[in-house]
């Protein structure tokens, strides 16, 4: 099936410009240089600069049907571009041709009450999602760090974020997707429904497939009853260790945290420093922040208690307890503020997001700084304790060569990804692979199944015109 | 793609065979007439009695990795059994061929505590799964009705249950799986992680493929805390709208119940009057039967008092409330001899398990209902009023002619999903497509959606050869 490949693609013309235009709307389609730099790539030009043939923003699933017709029956490249804060490089056009802005479907369509749903479109925010369901008394608990991404963006990434220990990811949220097929068709992946068998679970395939397999055009969410009372907790431990062990005494009790991060005391550091937020807890070299959500205070206050007793009995020198939208706000901040201490002592920062299994956490983080070490790169990692996700920053020194700071990111980032498959962890939690990591999947993964990859991407896109060259290539 | 299609299959020679029995055991290999008659079909002969032309029981990876490298090389369907549960006609031979049996992999190969999981082989039985998770104060949630089935079946098929309404279905709890491909090659869909975007996500599309795609052979399962303590109510209303309309307003309330069934008053008749089963709740036309669990007896209260509250609220005639061992086992009896109450009542019975959104139960009912009389039929719909999966059991008479019972039910089922379809729902909730609803899927998915799942299969298994003509055909 390889063999017969597509590529080169058609270089557009002023044909295809004019036909663009003509189905969608000539103040919404822009084409060479007209086109905005910051197009060219998303929160990661790292990852890849590259200048789209032609941009267009589309108002419904009729425009996306119509365009990836024509794009099928032409061979021209599609990409679709939703907030563009992916942090993969996977909403560039690496082989130029239409960058498809789904911003302008931004609506909710309705908000079904009696069946806790959602449905929306693509281009709405996050937080607008967030919003809309919290104005219904509802609860959509999905929250990555990145605020400003689209739903639609949120879905075809899988988007985690330090909630899911309690809630799941945003794939545990997603009933049903419309999509538009690389040949134009629209077709439904599931519906309305809380489960189903009838054929293949495509909707799931679909969800974290970074735009290569279809265009999403609407989705439908599953929201919850909003949580009532909710309070933080902040355990400083004498060492890493001690405070990754208590991850598993936590999970192990009856109330299900809702979020419990790990920071350790250079990273506090850092963001005192820099920034001048505060974390209300002075001692102990690493820290565990600990949320918990509880429909009744009784309920909540139980599960602090537990927490605190556990964490006391396990060692935690304090157990510091955030009870005020203040206090909690505060806790978070330094939490939410790492990047940017670590932007604000560094020229340059690399990142990695492996996922490992979560005993595997603190063995994971002592390698991660050796490895970091060897090649003369302050390694930070940090991040979600609760799910084994760690962010793993690489921070670039002012000294540093450019050709040490690739040469050494390099090594450094083959070495981790060797440490976490060794543990048995994954190569991305939460960030996933889009241009940024092509090289490095295939040796995770392996040869057969990069193979299944490939026919995955076939079954879907035989011309391969959607986001080609993400995830997974087709060179030899 | 379909044009070179490969049937005919080879036909077994005795040199397959003895290939077979060198690569596993002569004592674990049955050809021809020694096959017992029980493995020519599963819990429904009505969907298929097909022959095997060699059955074998493996012990091992390696000896499915063995038998599919030969069976792709020659050409030899193979067909995967479990514990023969299913419900859908899914593990028949069709083709003839290989049927594979992997009851013999049986083994828990480890329980981690740390991480909460538990790896298996496929055959364990689903009862030794929780039992061993529970010996270790932890709980695997998921409780199909079919308790004799193995885990590998229940992941195959994506099983749901009862207490989906809390913890979702069988694809909830699984984290990893190990698997051997068509072609022989044994691959791992993601790993002991609790969330992965590093690649396609092959494992969701694998779950329920019902032995399409891959033959798993180990499993690793998520475990959690066991629950405490729980409790059931019975809520018996004047009629089914009313008893239907409470189920969105128990699921908006912060404490989600684990299960939450309905059952109309004639169906109750059928157990008490057959198996002398007694609802302790004489009145009312539909009975919700409601389950908590929850991690405290306060929290279980709290729960118990705010939906009885509310139920009476909302015109329930009592709540009946079951809190005792004895009392609750008493309650769940009638609900799980339902099937047997109407066995007793009828001659034969066909079903479906249509899912629908769960705003839209009591009207599918009533519809239900409608369409049987119209064939003179006695339709019986009853189930997880949580999820809206409606198991509709059609009842044959003594008097009805084969040929009556079978056009009836016929037009019954197109009928049926059609009303499924037309409220936003799905074909099955739970059961899946296996040989006995291959007609029925086409027109309910539509074409391109089905030319989708061709595709998906092909990308697998190219020569078609693992559990053919399941959940999708290739014939014109």
């Amino acid at each position: 099936m390889v063999s017969d490949m597509p590529f080169p693609y058609k270089k557009m013309t002023e044909e295809d410009f004019a036909y663009l235009r003509s189905v969608t709307a000539p103040e919404r389609v822009w084409v060479g240089d007209e086109i905005a730099r910051e197009y060219y790539h998303d929160e990661m030009p790292e990852y890849g600069v590259f200048p789209p043939e032609l941009y267009v923003e589309v108002l419904d699933k009729q425009e996306v049907s119509t365009i990836m017709k024509y794009a099928w029956e032409q061979n021209i490249p599609v990409v679709v571009r939703g907030a563009g804060t992916g942090l993969a490089g996977g909403a560039n056009c690496k082989y130029g041709g239409i960058l498809l802005s789904v911003m302008k479907m931004n609506k909710m369509i309705s908000l079904d009450k009696a069946n806790m749903t959602m449905t929306v479109q693509p281009g709405m925010l996050l937080t607008e999602v967030a919003a809309a369901a919290a104005a219904e008394g509802l609860f959509y608990p999905p929250d990555p760090g990145e605020k400003t991404a689209s739903i639609g963006g949120n879905v075809i990434t899988n988007a985690g974020g330090m909630r899911a220990v309690r809630y799941g990811l945003t794939r545990d949220f997603v009933r049903c997707i419309e999509a538009v097929l690389p040949d134009g068709e629209i077709v439904q992946f599931s519906s309305n429904v809380v489960k189903n068998t009838t054929g293949y679970d495509v909707k799931d395939l679909v969800i974290g497939s970074e735009g290569t397999l279809c265009i999403l055009t609407e989705v439908t969410l599953k929201l919850m009853p909003a949580p009532k009372f909710t309070r933080t907790l902040v355990m400083p431990f004498e060492n890493l260790e001690s405070c990754i062990d208590m991850v598993p005494r936590l999970l192990q009790m009856a109330a299900v945290p809702t979020a419990i991060e790990f920071l350790e005391r250079e990273l506090i550091d850092i963001v005192e420093r820099n920034l001048h937020k505060l974390l209300p807890v002075k001692e102990g070299d690493a820290v565990l922040i600990v949320m918990y959500d509880a429909g009744s205070e009784q309920e909540l206050l139980s599960a602090c208690t537990e927490a605190s007793d556990a964490a006391l009995e396990a060692g935690a020198i304090d157990v510091y307890i955030a009870d005020t939208p203040e206090r909690i706000a505060s806790v978070w901040s330094v939490r939410s503020a790492i990047l940017e201490g670590m932007k604000a002592e560094s020229v340059a920062q690399e990142e990695c997001d492996v996922v490992v299994p979560r005993a595997k956490i603190a063995e994971y983080v002592r390698l991660a700084k050796g490895i970091g070490a060897k090649y003369g790169i302050r390694v930070e990692p940090c991040g979600h304790a609760g799910d084994g996700n760690i962010h793993t920053e690489m921070l670039r020194d002012a000294s540093m060569s450019d050709e040490d700071w690739i040469k050494g990111t390099r090594a450094c980032l083959t070495e981790l990804y060797g440490v976490s498959k060794r543990f048995g962890g994954q190569l991305s939690g939460e960030h996933g692979i889009g241009n940024g990591r092509l090289e490095y999947l295939k040796p995770f993964v392996g040869d057969r199944m990069y193979k299944l990859y490939q026919s995955i991407k076939l079954a879907f896109d035989e011309k391969l015109i959607l986001n080609p060259g993400k995830i997974i290539t087709f060179e030899e």
